[in-house]
C-alpha cells in the first residue's frame, strides 16, 4: 500500500462541492472514480479542505492509499486522462509517508475571494467572480478586515450547519487588494469555520459600499450571533488556493502556487 | 443622428468572430440586434478590429449612428439588458464627433496572446488560453520576437484569405512575458494582417520548445512566403485588448485598460 498525495485544480461550477453527495456530482466522486478505474478498487480520497457547491480550487491538496506500484507521474497522467471531460486537473502527484494526511497534517489553509467591481455584466467569468455593481471602497474594506484578524469567536461568521466543536479560530491574514476593477480578498488561517470566508467577505462588501462602518464590523464580530451577519457572499468568487504542511519535502512534485 | 462609441468585452467562444456570417452567430449580429431592439431600426456597428472565430476582446472599440436622444449611460444599460444571456458586455458608451470612426480613426491596435505552459489539462480556461504541454523557454521566445519588431513584409505570417493591399506592417511591440506557468505575448501595431498575431505566436512556440532558433525566425520572416510559416497558434489564447485614437477625449466613458 502506498500513500499518494495530489495537488488538484477544479472549476467548482458543475459540482455540489468537494464531498460526495447523494443528490449530485462532486469533485471527490470524480477523483475517486478515476482512481478506481486505474487501480481497480474503490479508494477513498481525503482533502485538505472540503469546499462548498460552486467553490473552486487552484491547488487543493489530497491523498489516497493505493495498492499499486505505478509511478506517481504515470498515475497523474492516467488520472487526468480518466477525469476528462470534467474540469478537474491533477497538477502534481507524489508518494508520501504513511502518516502524511492531507487534512490532519495540514498546518494552514489559504483562500482567495475574487470580486469584479463593475456595472457591466460578466462575460468570461460567470460563476468565477462575485460581480458587485456598486462602487466599492477597497481601502475601507481592508481596514475593516483587520478587525477580524487574530484569535476570535467567529460565531457570527459561521454557518448554521457548521460541525466544528469550537467557533474560535485564529485568522492569520485577511487582506483586501485592489487592481483596477478587481478586488481580491486573501484569507489565511490554520482552519476556517463553514462559510467563514464567504460570510466575512459578504460583510466586507457592506463596508465597501458604505452600508457598514469599521465599527459595525467589530460589533458584528463581538455579537457572536449569526443574526448579526450582514451578508453571505456567493460561492462564485471563492477559491481554495493552498495548504501548508510541516513536511512538505516534495516541492517539485507538489508545487506551491506562484 | 448621433454617433455613439462603445467599448465592448466579449468571450469569443460561441461566435464565428466579430463579423456577421451567414453560417453562424457573430458578435456584430448580437450587438446590432440589441441596438435594433432599442432604437427600432437596423443600425450597422463598425469595430476597430474584426476578430476571428473563437478570438476574444477585453476592450473592442466600435461605433454606430443612431436616431435617438437616449443618454449614453442609459443606452449602455439597455444594450447590456438586451444582450443577455450572450457573453458580450458593453463596458462604456459615449456620444462622439460625427467624424470619429472606430476603424478608420484608429491609430493603434493591441492584442495579447495567453499561453498556459503546463502538462495538466485545462479547467477554468478551456478555449481561453493555448495550453502548451512541452516546457517553453520564454526568454528565447522574447529574443526571437524582437526579430519581428519594426517595419517588415509580413507575407510569411499572413493568412491566404488576407484582404490587405500590402503585406508591409510596422510592428511596434512584441513582448513575451512569463509569470510562472503563464506566458503572455503582447503585440501592438497600427494594424495587423489577417492571422498575423496567431502566426507569429505559433512560430514563437516553436522557438520556445527549441524546434526553431532565433535565426530560423529571421529566416521565416525574410522568406516572405506563407510556406515558411512554422505553426499557427489556435484562436483560444488571442484577445483584442485595446485601440488608440488621436481624439480620445472621453477617458471616463471609454476607459483605457488598466
Amino acid at each position: 500500500m502506498t500513500r499518494f498525495a495530489f495537488t488538484i485544480e477544479y472549476d467548482g461550477r458543475p459540482y455540489m462541492g468537494w464531498q460526495r453527495q447523494a443528490h449530485g456530482p462532486s469533485v471527490q466522486q470524480h477523483v475517486e472514480e478515476a482512481l478506481g478505474r486505474i487501480v481497480g478498487a474503490a479508494p477513498v480520497v481525503h482533502c485538505a479542505g472540503r469546499t462548498d457547491a460552486g467553490v473552486h480550487a487552484l491547488a487543493m491538496r489530497a491523498h489516497a492509499d493505493l495498492e499499486t506500484r505505478i509511478a506517481p507521474f504515470r498515475l497523474m497522467e492516467a488520472m487526468n486522462a480518466h477525469l476528462r471531460p470534467e474540469p478537474i486537473a491533477i497538477l502534481a502527484c507524489a508518494a508520501v509517508a504513511d502518516d502524511w494526511h492531507a487534512r490532519f497534517s495540514c498546518l494552514g489553509r489559504s483562500y482567495e475571494y475574487r470580486i469584479l467591481n463593475r456595472r457591466a455584466p460578466l462575460t468570461f467569468e460567470r460563476g468565477l467572480v462575485w460581480r458587485v455593481p456598486q462602487a466599492l471602497d477597497a481601502r475601507a474594506m481592508h481596514a475593516a478586515a483587520q478587525q477580524l484578524v487574530g484569535r476570535h469567536d467567529f460565531t457570527t461568521f459561521r454557518s448554521a450547519h457548521c460541525q466544528a466543536e469550537s467557533p474560535v479560530r485564529t485568522l492569520d491574514r485577511l487582506d483586501v487588494v485592489q487592481d483596477g476593477a478587481r478586488i481580491t480578498v486573501h484569507a489565511a488561517a490554520r482552519s476556517f469555520l463553514h462559510h467563514q470566508v464567504r460570510s466575512m467577505v459578504g460583510c466586507l462588501g457592506l463596508v465597501g459600499t458604505g452600508h457598514w462602518s469599521i465599527a459595525d464590523m467589530k460589533a458584528a464580530l463581538d455579537a457572536r450571533d449569526r443574526n448579526a451577519l450582514g451578508h453571505n457572499a456567493p460561492p462564485d468568487g471563492l477559491y481554495f488556493v493552498g495548504a501548508t504542511y510541516a513536511q512538505d519535502d516534495a516541492p517539485d512534485a507538489l508545487p506551491r502556487l506562484p
